[in-house]
This record gives C-alpha cells, structure tokens and sequence, in this order.
C-alpha cells in the first residue's frame, strides 16, 4: 500500500533506556587540561566550587568513572519524555535522491522544546539533595531558562533567571513560558546586582549579553545562602547528562541493523553535540570507524576559526577559565537568529576531542540553514529550531556528498529543538531579510596571559 | 524505583490503528435534517455542492455507510503523526488527590500543532483526485489554515487562505508557518473578492470575521474552475475525519483494561468533539453506559444557551444552511483567546446527538479555563492551546466530583492542540487582564424564516 513504510520512527520502551549517563573522559586519549580560577588563574579546586555548585556535581565535572548512574528521580522526570523517537527521513532522503539513509534524534518533542531539560533535571535534583532552595541562571534566546524553570517547578525550587535585555524585549514568549513555571525572569544588565549596576552606570541603554548574564547569576548565587548557580552547557558536567541522547541513539540504530557512518550535532556550548557524539566517541577511540562532525554558524566559528587555549567563559571574568577552542572572551557575535550557538568558547571536552582529531567541524551561513531548514520542515513536517537546522544542513550535505559518490552512507544528526518560538526568525528568512555574516578575523577578542 | 509508572503512554502500532473511519449517521437514533442551499432555502442537492466540493467529499456528506475506508495516499500521510499517543495523567490526578483516571488523547504532537490535519490531508487528497489543483479556504486564528497549507503541500496544490485579518495582523506567527509551506495567505476583508469589496466599501478599517472569510473563500472557488473550497470544522465529512482519533483512543484505552465513563471535548465547530466521542456514541446508543460532554466558552455558548434550529453558516448567506444548535448567524462573540470556539453554529451531527440526549454540555469562562491550562502545564508538562484547555478544565471538575463521591471514575479527554502559537494569551492570563464575558440573551442573533 503505502510507498513510504508506515513506521518511520524507532521507539524505546522504559526498560531499555540507559540507567547511567556515560563520561567520555573515561575514554578520552587526551584527558581535558584543568580549569582555572579566573581570580587567579590557580588550578580551580572543589572547594572554589562550592559557593556555586553542589557536591555531587563539583564531583561528576572531574570524575573519570566511565558511567554515573542516573538517579530514580531523575528518570521519573525522563518518563515524561524519554526515550525519544529516532527518526528516518524517507521523505527527505527521497526529495534529495540520495542513496544515503539519514536519522534524526529528535530532542524538540519534549515539554521544554529542546534537549536542554536532560542536565536542567539533574541539576536541579542534585541542588535540592544538598537542600539549596533556590537557584539562578542567564539564559539568552530561553531554552535553557525554559527547560530550568521546568525543572526547578518540579523540584519545588525557587529559580531566578537574569534573561539578555535584547531577549527580554525581543522575545516575550520564552519568557512568559518560564513565568508560567514561575521562573522569575529579569532583563539582564538588572538593577539587582553590582556587575548589572557597573554595566548600566557605564551604558544605561545596554541590550546585554549572555557573558553580563552569567555574570550577574554567579554573583546573585554567591550572595545568599540558600541559592547556587546552574549553567546549561559548557562544563563537562552538563555534557554527561546529555549523553543519555547518544545512548538511545545507539540503541535505537542498532534496533534498525544500522549504525551511523557519521554523527552530526550543531555546537555553541556544545551541549547537545555532546550528547548525541560522545557515546559514538567511544566506539571510535575503540578503533570503530565512525565520523563526528560539529556544526557552527560563520558568524561565530568557534571550532573551525578559534584558538585552542585558555579564556574566561564569561565577559566579566568570573566563570572559569577553561582550555578551549575559543574567539576570546570578549568577542562579541553578530545578532544571527540562532542565539544558542552565539557563544564564544565551547566545551573543554569537545576542544580537546576535535585538537585530538577526534571530531571535525565545519560552518555555514544563515540562508544556507534556513534553505535546510524549509526544505526539512516541507518534507518531515517537523519545525526546526535554527540552531539545530545546522545540523539539518550538514546532514544533506553529506547525503548529497554520497550520491556523488554512490555511496549508501549512514547519517545520523541531531534535532536539538523545535522552532514555534522562532518563527520571526522564519519570517526575517523568508522576506529575504538574513545577513550571512562571515567572521572577520579583527574581530577575534583577548584571551588571558597565563604563566 | 520511581514513585509514578515509567509508561504512562499507551502507543498503536501502524497494523493496530483504524483501517476506516466511523460513520456516526449509520447509528444516530434520529438521523440529521437536510442542509439546505442559502439562496434558496431549499433542499441541499449535490450538484448544488459539486461547485465548491469534489464528489467524494458530497457522497461522504449524505452517506449512511457506517465505516468509510481510508485511502492509502492519506495512511500513508497518518503514518508521520499518527496514532497519536493516549496518556494517562498520573501527576495532575496525584494533585488533584482524586480516585478518579484521567486519560488524555494528544492531537497537538503532530507538525500541524492539533487534529486539523486529520481532515485536511483527507480533503486534499481528494480534491486531487478530482483535478483540483487550488484550493481555498478561511482561518481565524490559524489552526485550520496551517494544517492545510502542510497537507495541500504535501499533495503539490495550490492553497489561498482568506485570515481574518485581525488575527493576520495580530498573529503573524501562524501566517508566517502556512507561508513555510507556500501557503498564500491574504487579510480578509480582501480586495481580490466581490464579497471583501463589498465590506471594505461600507468600513475600511474592518477587522474581518470568520463569517466574511468564509464568503471570500467560496466566492474564490466559485470564480476559478481549477480551485475548489475547503472547511476545517461543522460539515459531516469532516466529522468523519476526525473519528481516527475516538477509534484510536477506544483501542488504546482497552489496552489498559480500562473504559471511559466520560468522554469530553471542547466544541467550537465541533470537529475534535467528533472525533474523540462518536465512536463512543456508537457504544452509547447500543447500550452502554458512557456520558459525552461538550465544553465550550460563556462567551460563546452555542450548546447552553443557543437555539436548535436551521441557520446559515456564514453571516453572508453563502454556506449551507444547516439544521444545528445556533446562536443566529450574524451573533458577533467576544475576543475571547479561544479563537476556534469563536462560531455561532455547531456540527449538525453534535447538535442533533445533543437535542437526542446523547451529549451534555458545559460553558466555562475565560480565567477557569486558564487555570486549569496553568495546572496541566505544571503537572503534566504539555502546554496546551487555550481551545483544548477548555476540556481539561471541564476533565478536573469531573475529577473533583468523583473526589467528592468517592467514585473511581474513567475520564476521557482529547487535547486537541498544543499552545506554543498562544503565549501572548497566556501573558494576559498571568497579566491579570483577561475577561471574564457572560454571553447576553440580547445579542442573540437572526435565524432564517423557513418555510
């Protein structure tokens, strides 16, 4: 009957899912250099930690354990959603006539709209085990602000998010989501804290930026008592609880009698890259041929155009100074319309993987993504969140690629988030409103002078 | 391990959903009246329709046949989003401390974002069949226009959506997703019909309605001998349609050893209220015991306190007249956030099935309704469109009585649409500024002098 096969989705019941998170640097040939205090650029300790961040979490950022099992209460707040569907684009890979097969994981079907509510729940369980009542957070297009005022509703915690001012006015609807899972949300730089004060004394009319934002959080956290901080992507403690992505995927694949020849993630911390990569990262240090290929926009190439060393990760210069492929923390990104991967750092774990060969990376402009984007929403019907319509566009690059070469490769990708809040974005694109930015090399920021 | 089941989702495989839909007429006690032609006021033939539908759909229309097949063509589009998961509502049932189940069947997962898609890739389908290569339709706040533009897409025709163009000025998001899929999308009142001239000449600055939409619509398809017109809601073979989702939830719902003693839904044409309660109908009317409710919205209380009686469809006299339950055609109801409960008239079918008995219904006011979405979007995590919410609100009452009487009692709600294109709704909700309307037996509208 019908030409496409009626089940295109691969599905996992509760029991097969993964018990624990897996923690790459167990396997990692190169192990991450330190972090740094940014005080004093000393070799950071746990104690420096813990005015921020609870125990169990300081501990799971330098853990080498291989796997750190997932606690029952953060896979009752996994049931809502999890696993979730792994997907065959029949009817792109036929538009596109390519021999290759092409997978999505997708990661926007979910309450919170995107990947960032696997580590949202963990953090928020692991603060209230230490009795934390409250926690902050910057968020800046409000993924991550989303995905933690969920969480932290659910735990019964009180959350404050200092949201970048642009945001804030530009794109009420995020914010009025977080309101609804009483999030407090301010527009950052705020009044309430002195890093916010200095910035509006020096400019009043400040849109903000999500290094003032970090900045303003950390200092809210290291004010009171009962708060800490949580940060949606970067430290390898958020990229392990995102490998619960990977995980499934690997299962879900393996279900189909297939595995990926490459695995494609869209990178601006580097979070949800992490989560669908680093399970296949194991396989390829264990010698199995596998690809992983990280996706960034031209106006912020973090991996294909930045440095490798340490920076802050934040403006101000109060998060820690990490070891990574960088544009100096005092680069500013152009205003594209994929605000989560306007970030100038990335993850210590993914620098060191891709210096070490282990994954590549490649960027495009905003047209070519939205053109992906458009042509993925026409034939999957799904609605894609720009920052994942990167990873869309690698993964028909490479579809396109194998049919040149008459190759019937193996693409796996994935689908980070759904797009309904970002259809002004949508609009800009189709009234052919898009700049495509390329970095200019001026442009690159400072990095501190370490000894 | 965790405190709520890990599967609180009943699925159907593809092999386990309906091969056919359900014809409620094949079983309704009283059968409907027939509908009659608004220029005439005579009975409704089908070459009287045949201008502005294919043959298919007219035959579908008057059709005793109790099970009508589903082509493949439209399978194999139901094999991207359907079946639709059923849901039990562990968390909300937990809050609300009740005995009772609750039981929620999700239209709002698929890419159209509710259960228009359903009729509309049906509709389409058919209209190719017969040639048709244009179609028209109205939207009011942009469901049905969405689902249409994806489906006629998908079957490469052309699509014109008359919006009111309070709403296309309003809520340019949904305009912007039919324009994702090359809907044409323009104001209406519009320049480019008799019918939007005609308005445009007496007030410029018009607003539109649903009603004036409806009229450009048909007058459109009535110009071009390519195009015909399509409805999203009201009409039997549209009812039709939607009985996927009633037959799929009856299947899912004995997977769990369970059945429903209530079955609700929101009505506003009455299309998703069709579809999840007449294949339940069907069981009630041989002699099971099974209650159906309507819910729908003080300001707009076309059940509770409308009048059952032949009325036009539209307030320019150009739809069919239809036997129905009927607030009169030119009743104008309030700017109420639930814009698709917004219609004067009813389902034929529904109206009948109700003055038979065999349906109760409720009204419930601006602020319950969003208190109750509220609720559900912090228990349940789905967030809901404020149309749909008005059957979870109706869903908590029940389960509240049943607290009340100590009765373990099994509800059945359908959730007809997600709420990511409403966030300004909620803003006001959360704001404090939305009404509370009571509908006012003085702006009862006319009703047409039948013979």
């Amino acid at each position: 009957m019908s030409k496409f096969p009626r089940d295109n989705t691969i599905t996992l019941t509760a029991n097969e899912r993964p018990t624990a998170w897996y923690n790459v640097v167990a396997d990692m040939p190169t192990k991450p250099e330190p972090s740094l205090n940014a005080a004093n650029l000393q070799e950071l300790t746990g104690p420096d930690l813990e005015a921020i961040f609870p125990k169990v979490l300081i501990a799971q950022e330098v853990s080498l354990e291989r796997y750190i099992e997932i606690p029952d209460e953060v896979q009752a707040f996994y049931d809502l959603y999890r696993a979730t569907p792994l997907v065959r684009c029949y009817r792109l890979e036929k538009y596109l006539d390519t021999p290759a097969k092409i997978y999505y994981k997708y990661e926007g079907a979910n309450p919170g709209g995107s990947h960032k509510l696997n580590t949202a729940v963990a953090q928020v369980y692991y603060n209230k085990q230490e009795g934390v009542k409250r926690l902050t957070t910057e968020t800046g297009a409000g993924q991550w602000g989303c995905a933690v005022s969920m969480a932290a509703n659910y735990f019964g915690l009180e959350m404050q998010v200092y949201m970048v001012k642009v945001s804030y006015n530009q794109k009420p609807y995020r914010r009025h989501f977080m309101e609804l899972y009483n999030g407090k949300v301010c527009a950052s730089p705020s009044p309430y804290t002195q890093a916010g004060r200095n910035v509006l004394a020096a400019d009043p009319n400040c849109k903000g930026s999500l290094g003032i934002a970090i900045s303003e959080a950390v200092e809210d956290a290291l004010q009171r008592e009962d708060t800490k901080y949580s940060l949606g992507s970067v430290l390898n403690h958020v990229s392990l609880h995102q490998t619960i992505i990977g995980q499934e995927a690997k299962t879900q694949i393996q279900k189909a009698d297939d595995y990926p020849d490459i695995v494609i993630g869209c990178a601006g911390g580097g979070s949800n890259l992490s989560g669908i990569a680093f399970p296949f990262v194991q396989d390829k240090v264990n010698g199995k041929k596998v690809d992983i290929l990280a996706v960034e926009p031209t106006a912020c190439p973090t991996l294909t155009k930045g440095k490798f060393a340490y920076d802050y990760g934040d403006t101000a210069k109060m998060a820690p100074v990490c070891k990574m492929y960088t544009l100096g923390h005092d680069f500013i990104p152009s205003g594209i319309h994929a605000g989560g991967l306007r970030y100038h750092g990335m993850s210590p774990l993914i620098s060191q993987l891709r210096n070490d060969g282990l994954i590549d990376a490649v960027a495009y402009n905003q047209n070519q993504v939205f053109d992906a984007a458009k042509l993925f929403a026409q034939t999957e019907f799904i609605l894609p969140a720009p920052e994942s319509s990167h990873a869309i566009k690698a993964a028909i690059d490479e579809a396109l690629k194998a049919k040149e070469a008459g190759e019937a490769k193996t693409i796996l990708f994935c689908l980070s988030g759904h797009g309904f809040f970002d259809m002004q974005a949508y609009a800009s694109y189709m009234a052919g409103d898009l700049q495509d930015i390329e970095f200019d090399p001026k442009n690159f920021g400072h990095l501190p002078e370490i000894k």
